[in-house]
């Protein structure tokens, strides 16, 4: 160091908990322009084979311009440019609530995202605390793509700093039905059912049915970064073996978003029509993925919402769980004290759109 | 259980022999835009080099409007499609005949598929049947890209079950010569060898020739995964390592398709200016290949072939010959009594295109 | 056999010491048309967050039509050209000097190489030799897009050949302010810190200056094969298992060019505002790398160079050391005798565009 004795700090070291406040505005760095490149990798990272996303021709036949890149990859990209400054150094990710999709994002627009601290408290132990954040993404029209609440557990810099007033946020156990999107121009009054895959279309879902998706995926290594390099995520705990293998895991945690999509992606089998995911009502990553573990999933009706004025298409709520190493026949999920299933690595509750008769 | 007490069944259990009948109709689900972004994971994924599909420039000085796909993605993209439908119970891919490229197919580019039975055959173990069915890819216009014949050994969902009136279509050795379409518009007048990467035209190559193609690629799981769900491919045996480690190999099993896909990338040294497929005779994927093995491959001229009318280009039918972990420099095959050689994991009977000097 | 007696030779050996000529032109095979799918590929492979990269919006408020490629996906391609031609019977590839880039990349633009050769000097041991090239990208236009020397040791067809008269070529040390190309229409007038990730601007970095990049990244077999495959680079070594487990490393080497991307990605925290490589001064591949290594980097502000004429920006040259299994955080380099730290991979001279204050 001969020219600058105490240069400016170059490194972004993240926020810690005593960093937050209520109210504080996080702009979020790296805007994104989705391309068909991306819309390719997702297909090829998933295997998912819903039409609306798949086909441009099938998305015009409903009314949109061409195919929308998948709803989830939306959700990794949005989620992706938060990590620096919400979560880098996070204990752990508890919990996403209100998830509701806006505008459907196409090849060629630019995504950027921001937060809003909506709530902080600190925990008993002193050491951290959770911190609640809104988390919006914007295309290059500012209108909105993505809009979440996430709470993280947050390590504080000092443990002997002194605790904040404690603000926890109202959150709705789901979205309600007139917060739920249905993309502009979107009719799918001459959906085809042939081409999409399935004829079972939403008043043929009862809530309580359950339904097995059957096929599984093995995760890899390299196809879990890839994915969260895509998403230009960050956090360190999905690509560093060397420092993972330091760790009780002793291995690199394949990111939570990664489990989801796979889930869903199962859900193809079953949940055709399912064309698009409207809000994430609740999540819950019950336990680690690691490289090498398959991932299987299943699904039950929560409730079938009708949408106001509309004859062409409803909504499901739907619980999706993904287990590992383990098939989904008899629907693994929780035991009588209401403990999971040690199989169970996501709980995932969300709405989806279908075509109605 | 609550609402409904029999519900529709959700997911697709896949055809047994006894739902095929001859003449019988089968559309395939999910229509495929193709985009840049499958052409670069193509790219990625076998490290392809043919000029035509590599450069628009190329294709535009040729006369086409820009880089079609590879054919092999078209292939692999219509082949995923008919999985669900043909194959999902199936005990072994048999054999391909017929397989005749029609229009190239382009970046946004809506693939669609649909078969045809064209003959069923229960074996004499009264468990399984053969089932032939003719497949075709149309694009967004109609056009065929791609007609091909596929026959399978299909388990029977009850072998009780009475066997049909056996009928096997006739099927072609090779695709005759006026069936071999060259795209609209192609004149390989103005060819570049320089930039193509070989001096080699059609009058170079001669029956009997056998070319080493001395590169080798080793498969990683992610690779061929990444690969056989960028094709929408669902058969299960790719992607489930619990399931696959109680089977007799104990391991995931790579698509056939992605062994041919390598083959030809690796034939690039060697056949530079096979610049287009133009049919497949027939291929029968000799033994299974599985992740860790490293795929070497030559080929042998079978047939210099006229096409009428044409000065600027001709037609080589060819015999490629891909290996496990075993170099071809000796062109590994068949043993006096027509037994394969224990390397080899395919043969691969086919038809390209190539500019004439 | 039976048509040919004598083929022409159908594959391609490279070319040995003898080959090679001082003023010899060799044109490059396969041009290649890049794409967005390449550009999301590249992001997929490295996770880079460089916001000019990464945003169509943001790369037109500094000017540009669209967000360029990554430089390095760009040198990766030009790169690739070359090595069927200069460096497929390389011993080693001994350097990099004098490259600069010219005109940004842009999806859709189609780049074809060719290379001069600019000296050739027989090693003392008669086997091999060291050949000079220099190589040049260039688009559609014609513009150049890159221009670089590189050195490599070739082995020689014939030991007992007669040695040529040696010509070294006069490299500069760097390459100088007035050849530094700044895009035409880029202005950094309007940048945006906030989306770039950092307010640390050109002014803030001063000589000496030395910044641990504190992320890592594992690098898997799947991964660097991918890259290298998209990049159309054969060379044998980073693809063939079965016969790399016969080689004194057992295993396949990693492109060098892929820890050059990872260390650059890397880099983003530290030098967010790093917008643009202009040059590449020098560059050694100081020890091989291989799947499960996990790469880590620090950089040093070797240079603050002022643009004649630019109020916007300026540029920084670099020095940015990557490492294998170890953290950066004491900047791991040479011994006092020179030597470096048995941990370096990479030791890379670079020159960076970043917007002033």
């Amino acid at each position: 160091m001969t020219a600058a004795d105490t240069p400016m700090p170059k490194t972004v070291p993240g926020n810690y908990f005593e960093d937050f406040s209520v109210g504080q505005a996080l702009p979020h760095a790296t805007p994104r322009t989705v391309s068909e490149g991306d819309a390719a990798l997702y297909t090829a990272l998933y295997g998912s084979r819903f039409a609306l996303q798949s086909s441009d021709e099938f998305a015009r036949a409903l009314g949109l311009k061409r195919a929308p890149v998948d709803d989830l990859l939306a959700f990794h990209i949005v989620f992706g440019k938060t990590v620096a400054d919400i979560s880098l150094n996070a204990v752990a990710n508890l919990g996403y609530a209100a998830c509701r999709f806006g505008a459907p994002v196409y090849p060629g627009d630019t995504i950027r995202a921001a937060s809003t601290v909506l709530g902080v408290k600190e925990n008993s132990s002193g050491k951290t605390g959770v911190v609640y954040v809104n988390s919006t993404g914007r295309n290059q029209d500012g209108d909105i793509v993505l809009d979440y609440v996430r709470w993280v557990m947050v390590n504080k810099r000092d443990a002997a700093s002194a605790a904040p007033e404690p603000v926890e946020p109202d959150l709705p156990e789901a979205v309600p039905a007139d917060e739920l999107a249905v993309p502009e121009g979107l009719s799918c009054a001459g959906y085809d059912d042939a081409l999409a895959g399935s004829a079972a279309r939403w008043e043929d879902y009862a809530p309580g049915e359950r339904i097995n998706h059957v096929d599984a995926m093995t995760v890899e290594e390299a196809d879990h970064m890839l994915a969260t390099r895509l998403y230009q995520n960050t956090a360190k705990v999905h690509f560093n073996q060397h420092a993972a293998g330091e760790t009780r895991f002793g291995r690199r945690i394949v990111y939570g978003g990664h489990v989801i999509s796979h889930a869903r992606a199962l859900s193809f089998n079953g949940l055709a029509n399912a064309c698009k995911i409207l809000a994430i009502n609740g999540g819950r990553h019950v336990a680690p993925l690691f490289a090498g573990d398959t991932i299987y999933a299943w699904s039950e009706v929560l409730e079938r919402i009708a949408l106001p004025g509309r004859g062409d298409v409803g909504a499901l709520r739907l619980r999706t769980v993904a287990t590992k190493d383990r098939a989904c026949a008899d629907f693994p999920y929780k035991d009588s004290d209401g403990k999971y299933d040690p199989a169970v690595v996501l709980d995932f509750d969300y709405t989806v759109l279908m075509p109605k008769r």
